[in-house]
């Protein structure tokens, strides 16, 4: 039985929410659990630099998303789990991938293409004002986190298929100039990947200030559900499902036949009071022990770095000699 | 007393040239010899990429350009010298850098602008036509090669004037982001550098073809002395030294008196083949025993190797504690 690597990168700047649990963490971590699957997970962290120059949220970012993933069942001996700071092979890498990225690839990322939009709509002359480095280059360090690894599989959003198009790119581009080095990475884009609205019925999003924190302590998560916005019907008047935030909540973390039940209790005119006691109680119960691993870990920095610091380990074993290998196809290395 | 320290790395794809002996070589030695300066001498292979995607003459090169320097008198023991690939916090730090470089600071280097003018002026629609990252982020790299080891004196050609200033930029600010970390590099151009005249008057380059390369065997370096160009006039004739090749070449390596001397005889009418016999003689006493350790050196890889690790773990001594700390600064690192 062949194993495929997946490889799948976290930044973040900020606490995680329920929106990233429901979306990205949960089903990253039942993937993990798959036997044919070989995950690679990591903290972004110095892709975190790139969106912000707070050196006190870099860090606290790191440590709740380490705290969290744990927390949130992931298993350190079954998976690859590290920061990428902890591993600076990737920053050489990323080096020699520059080398021979064309610049004209970099233009065209929507990315830096939005900023420039956003530059121009205004009454901005200069286009890249206020445009870092940074964000420019930012595809080629992560084809450098993906192709360190050969990663095979990147589940990522929609947004982010046009980089795992330029990893393949820069990869193909490595392996006509050197000889075949490394594999051409595949974007797994998740269709049905669940996006939930926050407190407002937008999607839940930081930028919009609508989320629910997913370890806040119980009475404020409590009062953050009772904040989800609803419409005026009273209780005993039927309520319609679609459309409605709670019920969008509850539906990313249960099945047909769970949401076939409730939406009867729509039906038959449950009041926004009992549904919101109703979908507290449910997401306490998904959440509460997690909740307490997760302060448990906070708590803990130490064991942290440590589980950090042994995944950097394993990630190092493959990272190194293949460094060593792909610096001596491109000419760098001992003379001797 | 307070000791300066200079930094100089040499990028070069291709073996050392008599020119590059003049202009570079010799004056960087010299300086190394001044016991208020510390130096830090690096192969800047990780910037030969971007010149060359040819293995072989990067790793040829590497050799070669090792083997020069410590043949024509470089002191390990004084000298930091070491291989830019052999310090990993380097390439590290240039990331970290990037992400706080304006884009439009690059937009503006020199040699980004000149291959962009190269494009337009053809029929070229694309600015960026066959541009790689590695040119126009290569400032970025060079900054990070200087601030890693706080660089206060960097002596470069004009050309490279500008990269110094970006250098500056970037030093400032980071230090405004992130508290005084970084001393402002100086830029030191030396305007009497010596530019010595190839086999055809040109300047002695590389892209002109026209070089004397530095360690050719004797009988290869009397037919090259052999072929630079020369007037025809007759042996007794009176000579301009002025704007003769053979006279410039010797200058480069001479005081006062002994051209004075030479002055004389072009006066008395030295004839061409006397005079190239002259210099022969003059350069091979310069460079004969070099040319015995280059050898030497070239046919012990193993050596090259051995004093190159020791340069670079001198370098990583502060490289390593450096970044450390400036990872801290821009919040990566430990959770504890």
């Amino acid at each position: 039985m062949t194993t495929t690597r997946v490889l799948t990168g976290i930044t973040a700047t900020g606490n995680p929410h329920l929106g990233n649990y429901a979306g990205a963490i949960r089903p990253a971590i039942l993937a993990s659990q798959s036997a044919n699957a070989e995950s690679f997970l990591f903290l972004a962290d110095y892709h975190a630099l790139i969106k912000s120059h707070e050196p006190a949220l870099i860090r606290e970012s790191a440590r709740s998303i380490a705290a969290t993933w744990l927390a949130t069942g992931l298993d350190p001996n079954r998976v690859t789990f590290y920061r990428q700071s902890d591993v600076p092979e990737i920053l050489e890498l990323c080096w020699i991938l520059t080398t021979i990225t064309a610049k004209g690839l970099m233009n065209r990322a929507h990315a830096y293409k939005a900023a420039v939009q956003d530059n121009l709509s205004g009454s901005e002359a200069d286009a890249d004002k206020g445009i870092e480095m940074g964000l420019f280059s930012y595809p080629i360090l992560m084809t450098a986190d993906i192709l360190m690894f050969n990663g095979q599989k990147i589940p990522v959003g929609k947004d982010q298929g046009q980089h795992i198009e330029m990893a393949r790119d820069i990869a193909q581009r490595f392996n006509h100039l050197y000889g075949e080095t490394f594999s051409l990475p595949e974007a797994v884009i998740d269709e049905t990947a669940m996006i939930i609205p926050g407190l407002d019925g937008r999607k839940m999003s930081k930028s919009y200030g609508n989320t629910i924190p997913l370890f806040e302590d119980e009475k404020k998560f409590r009062k953050l559900i009772n904040k989800v916005q609803t419409n005026s019907l009273m209780p005993g008047e039927p309520k319609d499902p679609n459309g409605c935030t709670l019920f969008a909540i509850y539906s990313a973390f249960t099945g047909p036949a769970e949401q076939a039940a409730l939406r009867q209790r729509y039906a038959d005119g449950i009041g926004w009071g009992e549904m919101k006691q109703f979908l507290f109680e449910f997401l306490n119960e998904e959440l509460k022990d997690k909740r307490q691993e997760y302060n448990r870990l906070m708590a803990d920095p130490i064991q942290l770095d440590r589980l950090l610091q042994t995944g950097a380990d394993k990630a190092r074993l493959y990272a190194s000699p293949f460094l060593r290998e792909i610096r001596s196809k491109v000419g760098i290395g001992p003379l001797a």
